[in-house]
């Protein structure tokens, strides 16, 4: 093949045909001997029962988010017909990136930032929304930080017409006026939080009436708001073992694409906030070493702002700082840990996938965290020569791969590296103008404030 | 093939590989009986010579503005290996539209949107930075508008390490931050246009203090940057018929995935503002049309407050406001001629491509004019159920594409119908919220108005 910037025989971007999309779901967790701690119900300390799951969640999913032994879950056809709008995702090889770094080290990429969504929650979004149409519901409700997932629900809902209520972090709401306006034009109510139209609201803005709201607080609305509007629940976009079956989609694909080309990843890396790119990046991968077919390196790259898997506690705690989620054993940094503004507003999570976090005990995976400055040099440095502008969250997971494809020059090895590149920076350049004018700052908590968090973990 | 929502062979996306890559431009102008007319200099009103023009632009494009006879041009390599970066682009089969339409008529749109400077600029953007640097030159300027050509430059020259100065027109450089943000990422340097870094810019700003500039000022800065910063030559992203052979590649990719899936246009459609997109999507199939192989119905879509095939006149006018630059003959609007503000700030250009005008003039393709809200209409609408949120500028295309296939569900024709969707929506959401808001106008100017504009052309 003419080809003047490299030699193999693998193209630059490996898409897999739409015959080729995966079939089924995997879940992990059938192959972990040790399976994640059940979630608990915060007043009985008792693991939750479907019963009490679905005055909540809908009914498929609850019982996905049960299941700890089916390997593979068959993708319903209405949701494949939807992946196919986007999937399957490019395999990336990053040819220009190891020129730039001139390194031995192979390194790929799996992007899911082509979509209208900006990135991977789309994949169980739509499946989250498809089981809630099925159920013969009305409408859901989520709440969003960054924007990221609400934009995913938004999509998802209008395609399946289905209402849709966001509960969107007032700050946010405020700072991105687009990802709201997104989320508007495929046909969401957006509400600010903390907003009048709950009693959780209600009670928080009379505490702090000049608050610019909280995950924790808008998780509260949106959960008040399923169980009082009929025919509704809520979903959530991230740290559920449901979501990770559904992202599980994002490493089956890249599997296949590996097993396609003969690639052999040596190191595979993913950022870190709930867990949801990860665990589905590594799901398939992590399921041959768990079964003793192969072994590999996982990385799970976090912020030096907010460390959970690096210097947390491996414990229960609550999902959300409005304490009326159930109890997850998880690495935490305490829900009443309050990350600094680190840009990456997608991992500025207190706690991490039960998922993970039961793997990470169990030493299958490795943990980094990295500091935003170095996150965004690594980000403009990609930018630059891949021509692809990655969101604040994937740009982790590239400080990491460069990294070690710089080690690779060092010592001359040609490993092969993948990682998630899970969304596009479109939304975020208010992030890249501080970096770009020099103002961007790091931030890493002290011993003694993680203590005080910790301090305050729920004790039984 | 297991599939519920379509029963044909073809896939939701068509992607060529990247052996399939088209290897040469194609120049319609080799095939076209009448050439366009040649662009004029405005003092000697004689044809511009390759010496006059290299002065402005770099030699290689001269040579190709110039070349009404070579049908193809091969692709030098780095430009190939650029563009697999993010190319062959997806041909999308919108059955999720026609079953929302409930049409008989077949619907394609060939989705340039998927790269990060979000637009079909970057297919020139590259070829001329690749050029440029051929020439051993250190930078180039340009000016941009809406921000998607500027966007695609910085892109193009942090690739090759080519200095970048962009003036961008002051009111998009206040509205659009998040544009002038990506281009200062990739390197480049942002001017707001009028400045005082130009003779040009100061005499502007002299002479009217609160300007919010104009694109044609905006081209007489980036001008006269050109020639006064040495070894630096201007570049421009549309209107030129260099530009044209650049995007034929869109038209190439379009017509090789037809002949390999057996497709058969019936109609063709693109927006139309210079002519960028739609003189290179429809390129190689009105080649076939001009030697007789074929016939096809080629739509340009314009919107009614910037009518320039629809209601202009075809005449020889300045390109730019400031009546800096050669003459061209072409449907125009007269450059004195201020569109409404239109939120499609990309198709804000009173006049269109020499070839495009020719051809129109010969009656080889129709016009048609439409008003914004009915866009936006079509935007959403199509956003929806595709899962693909399109820029203001597509969604002119968007709009005659449902209006014909809702022709096909009267008539219960069958015919396949193909659409240029040039763009992503991203940073077009203040428009987005006008429309959602239902504080979206439409403006179309009196022929009075019209009028007044026409008897500033000047006259010879």
């Amino acid at each position: 093949m003419a080809n003047s910037f490299h030699s193999s025989d693998i193209p630059y971007k490996i898409y897999l045909s739409e015959d080729e999309l995966p079939q089924a779901w995997y879940n992990v967790r059938a192959d972990m001997k040790t399976k994640p701690a059940p979630i608990l119900n915060p007043a009985t300390h008792q693991p939750c029962t479907f019963e009490e799951l679905s005055h909540v969640f809908c009914d498929e999913l609850v019982k996905q988010e049960l299941d700890n032994d089916t390997a593979y879950i068959p993708i319903p056809q209405p949701i494949l017909d939807f992946y196919r709008m986007y999937r399957p995702s490019p395999l990336i090889r990053a040819y220009f990136l190891e020129k730039e770094l001139d390194t031995p080290a192979k390194i790929y990429y799996k992007f899911e930032g082509n979509n209208t969504s900006g990135s991977h929650k789309l994949n169980s979004a739509v499946a989250q929304a498809y089981y809630a149409k099925q159920q013969g519901l009305d409408g859901v409700t989520t709440e969003t930080g960054a924007g990221q997932w609400g934009t995913a629900l938004s999509m998802a809902c209008s395609f399946f017409n289905l209402a849709c209520h966001v509960y969107m972090v007032k700050c946010s709401y405020e700072q991105k006026p687009h990802r709201r306006e997104v989320m508007r034009t495929f046909g969401a109510e957006v509400t600010p939080s903390p907003s009048d139209t709950t009693e959780a609201g209600r009670r928080i803005l009379q505490a702090h009436p000049g608050t610019t709201g909280s995950l924790g607080c808008a998780i509260s609305e949106a959960v008040e708001k399923a169980i009082t509007t009929p025919n509704t629940r809520y979903v959530l976009g991230s740290v559920l073992s449901l979501v990770s079956l559904h992202q599980s989609i994002i490493g089956l694909e890249t599997q296949a694409a590996c097993k396609k080309y003969g690639i052999k990843p040596d190191i595979i890396i993913g950022c870190a906030g709930g867990g949801s790119n990860l665990s589905g990046l590594i799901a398939p991968f992590m399921g041959e070493q768990l079964r003793g077919e192969a072994k590999y390196r996982f990385i799970a790259v976090e912020p030096a702002s907010c460390p959970s898997f690096t210097r947390g506690k491996y414990a229960y705690d609550f999902c959300d700082t409005g304490h009326v989620c159930p109890l997850a054993k998880m690495y935490t940094l305490g829900s009443d840990f309050i990350p600094s503004a680190n840009h990456a507003g997608g991992l500025r999570y207190h706690g991490m996938s039960s998922i993970l976090s039961e793997l990470y005990a169990e030493g299958q995976m490795e943990a980094v965290a990295v500091e935003q400055t170095s996150v965004f040099a690594a980000a403009r440095q990609f930018a630059r020569v891949e021509g692809n502008l990655p969101a604040p969250e994937s740009s982790h997971a590239i400080r990491v791969a460069i990294d070690e494809a710089l080690k690779c020059k060092k010592t001359g090895e040609a490993k092969t590296i993948i990682f998630g590149l899970t969304g596009t920076g479109f939304f975020d350049m208010t992030a890249y103008k501080n970096f770009n004018d020099g103002t961007m700052t790091d931030y890493i908590p002290t011993d003694a404030e993680l203590q005080r968090s910790f301090d305050l973990l729920p004790k039984f």
